[in-house]
């Protein structure tokens, strides 16, 4: 059943975004794809159709002092044909004490991604649900679409605080800091120092703050980056939603609008990582129409690599035991 | 005490807007405040510290990417000196078959009011929470600050999707659809159709689409404009935000701006409006830096006279019995 | 010849908006259509291929700073093909001391016609030109498009400032100040007082600064506004065109995204005007994707009533002449 | 004297940007300020009053359909006090087959940056005139302020296009190519390619479109670059405005807004360019509120370290040239 919601001049007939689940994370991205206009039309899908209607109205509700944008809520798959970009968040939610590799939503996924390649083969997934490099890898295991069209948000949201912190330190934009958290989107993500850049100037060669060392430096910056981090949100909220929807908001109008920045997100990755090709974390992209446009090479020096390394044997354990599980058969609850 | 996040070149070290509750309501509003770029400070207060910063850290957490923008939270009053704007959201949440008329809040209401008086006189209070109309008169009875600096949120989100709803059967741009909802923010609201215009022409001189009366136009508007109310929200979702904080943005924007555009705002009426000088019901009103700038009188015919006198009504009973439970002493929770 | 600029993503490989004339006015208006972000392609004519380079060139040169749109410089009608709206600029400048209805450009108009029905009989024509309400009217005579399709910008850019000089001193926003600038685009234009509304109010009930009468408003509304008029800055420039670029965006801007504003523009009038239905002058209209969506009926006293017959009389003696002129054969220039 | 336009509520009553002579340059340096909204209020001096007015004027009349924004025309250099940035423009626009080292406005620059100091001390003064690498050394020699509050447009317009032009052939955004155009603002200028890095990817190793050499990529960039450049239009048109008034307008703002960008502006060089630290050329540089924030040093490999000293030799002679004309006593014209 489709229920339409109030534009009156759509732009785009066909086109826009779906968000799949409309949980506290479905909910958040659908109003802020709204609120930063990343779209003009959004589909959000619920198994529960009562629970979309209610995310779905209320979000329509604030669009005639907005903009003309189309929301429309859904329980049937056959309303995603067309959308550009699929945002999964099915089991996103985390939960406080619970690490991010717990989970087993390995079968569920696999339940949805069968279900967009019927009815939206061509379109970008961006997967939000975690353990998120794990289920990024499964999605792309089980899809049809070329590997590029599924990617998972990964440490946008990290590499941008960073990105933010060292900027701030340095006195520059942030559009000019050149740093990226590589690895899992967990605890073993790291800076990739090694590479980066202010500009076109190496890290190493920026004039510091007076009296600065660069060990403080990157010490500072963490600090600042990590001082409320996803847990003491979740200890405090019982989980996190803002924030991430923003992520997810502008990885989507990257795509949409083919705008080709640079984005952390979960991807296989290159052999010059030396990790294998079948490991899937977060890595600097060209994201844009196509999803993942080009995975780039960062230079690394022995240290990060040796932390990449580490990152990618977490995920591969991660990977092979819910491999296992899959096995044992758990039910999909799609 | 106070927590600061991570906005590093604040253009306003003073100013910005503060919200009062960090419950749902409350969290949309700071969100909608960010997301908008209504402002560029946003102060979450809420009793619970913990609650306050578990929203405060998840906006701020997306803020990297998109602008310079401070998200504090506190459960210190002190911390709302000068501010531009308090947005109060405390009980704001509606329960599904329960009245908007129902509650007692004025306890609450008047305790805040004290506080707010003593740490920032001279901002502007918009008042969410329900029975808005009544709580604002309430608020207003309590302050020191002259009357024009408290206003309710009122019926501006019906306004507007009249509007929408108008301009989109008419064919023109929503700005120029003037037709406003006004009385009580509750059942007994309704539109004041006799002073309606269309950019300079009166609706009723305006031509309509082919073969359509005003009459069958009024009612194909109000279909359109009520198929999604909040009841319909409210029974599916538990409760209203989304659309509330747009609204919520909007009217602070109008304020910090001094933009003077006219909203529906809960203000005492105009004594030209026939319903006492006591009644505080939502009018149509120019909004800008000093909250409600000017009341403005429509020319109302007999039965829009009508449905605003009983409206007028309802809400006097609400007030008094809400005056009443006062005398017998119900403490309040701030 | 076709010379292509520096977009490297056109958004719309088809549309965009064509600007003829590559003169003073021409060059503004394309420049304002790119730094407004009015359109993603510019398509610049001009029978002189140097002058149009030259302008298109210049404009091209700063959108690396600015987001992609494409500018192009031709001599070529057929470079016009699919663009959604053009924008008629030849023989635009005024010269000072010259009355804007001397002018004999009638034949000139004519020929471009001809030329734009050929290659784009779809796309909307705004006339720029002056006397623009004869030279829309003879453009219409001439074009076998619809008559919606041609409009003038007529006193698009005076009913702007009036709106701002009467928001002003009333205090509202200017979207709020509903009034009109009507007649001829020139000597005889006069503002439509009687039908003035303040959002849904009537001017004449509308309560007004203290001690101030109707009249005085009016008198100092109408000095404000016409201060610096287009005499004063071509005195001392030679010509306008930073101003009159600007209306010429807002209306190209309101076709393109189908905006559904009322502006000024000439228009064949209403037979409700009483002034004949071949006259063709400044009247509020519904602009959008097919040009003139509706035409307005303003309720209009004695005195303004009488005001727009002069002005239409004013113009017919204006047309006629010209007709005359052609019937003795003056060789077009394009 | 000064005539004020027609903004109702100026944001900043003080601030604002004042723009030094009203010719082509000068007026479309205003112009692109009030069109890209890069301040509120623009101050337009030019010692003829009549050419400021009838710029200003113009300039002014499309502002009611834009934003509220202040044009103020003067020939007063008083008027300057409290402005943030001073545009210089004064004899700015080229002239076809002349070398932008032949001229002599060095007495002009010393004349104007005399008055500058006594109204407007604090304020950053950028350089457009040119030659402007030679023209700002002038200014920095003979005004009292710091050094780093003087700095010239240099090659920001070339930087812009040829970043646009690499990020377009690798398929990346223009944010994420870090590529600068160095050295004279005019024929030895030279992209330092050794330094050049897409987003933390120095571009030697950034993977080529398929078959395409580092070669060939260099210089089918430079040719795109370079296709239409300045003498192609000034042979057309007669002069330059419009790029250089956006590449002006982006300045400005970035002081305004301290964005602190990397613009290659007109500054002393760095000791480690090796080029003597009197020789003011294009170089890359963080900009913000106190102007030239930070001058960053590349990496230069011998070619470009060559290039650039030819460069620094070019415009010693100008310098020195100019030096000697001014013992010999030429009048300025202010």
């Amino acid at each position: 059943m489709l229920t339409r919601m109030a534009s009156e001049f759509p732009h785009d007939m066909a086109g826009g975004v779906a968000v799949v689940g409309a949980g506290n994370v479905g909910a958040a991205v659908a109003n802020a794809l709204v609120l930063l206009h990343a779209t003009d039309r959004v589909v959000l899908w619920d198994r529960n159709l009562a629970r979309a209607e209610g995310e779905a109205w209320d979000i329509a509700d604030g669009t005639p002092l907005l903009h003309n944008v189309e929301v429309i809520a859904t329980d049937d798959w056959r309303d995603l044909a067309g959308v550009e970009v699929i945002v999964v968040t099915v089991g996103v939610a985390f939960r406080p004490g619970q690490s991010r590799l717990d989970e087993r939503d390995g079968d569920l996924v696999r339940a949805i991604i069968e279900q967009l390649d019927a009815v939206a083969p061509d379109a970008v997934v961006l997967m939000l649900s975690n353990p998120v490099d794990v289920l990024t890898r499964i999605a792309q295991d089980h899809s049809a679409r070329p590997a590029h069209l599924i990617l998972g948000a990964g440490t946008v949201l990290d590499t941008a605080r960073l990105r933010h912190g060292l900027a701030a330190i340095l006195g520059v934009d942030s559009q000019n800091a050149h740093v990226h958290v590589i690895g899992e989107h967990g605890d073993s993500s790291f800076p990739a120092w090694s590479s980066a850049t202010i500009g076109p100037v190496p890290l190493r060669s920026f004039p510091l703050p007076s009296g600065k060392s660069l060990a403080a430096l990157k010490t500072g910056c963490m600090e600042r980056t990590c001082r409320r981090g996803p847990d003491d949100i979740m200890s405090r909220k019982g989980h996190t939603d803002a924030g991430i929807a923003v992520a997810a908001s502008r990885i989507v109008e990257c795509v949409v609008r083919d705008q080709r920045r640079i984005y952390t997100v979960s991807v296989p990755a290159l052999a010059e990582y030396g990790v294998g090709e079948t490991a899937v974390l977060s890595l600097p992209c060209v994201v844009g129409r196509g999803g993942v446009v080009r995975r780039l090479a960062l230079a690394l020096d022995a240290d990060d690599q040796a932390m990449l390394g580490r990152s990618a044997a977490v995920l591969e354990g991660a990977y092979q035991s819910n491999e296992i599980s899959e096995q044992v058969g758990i039910a999909g609850e799609v």
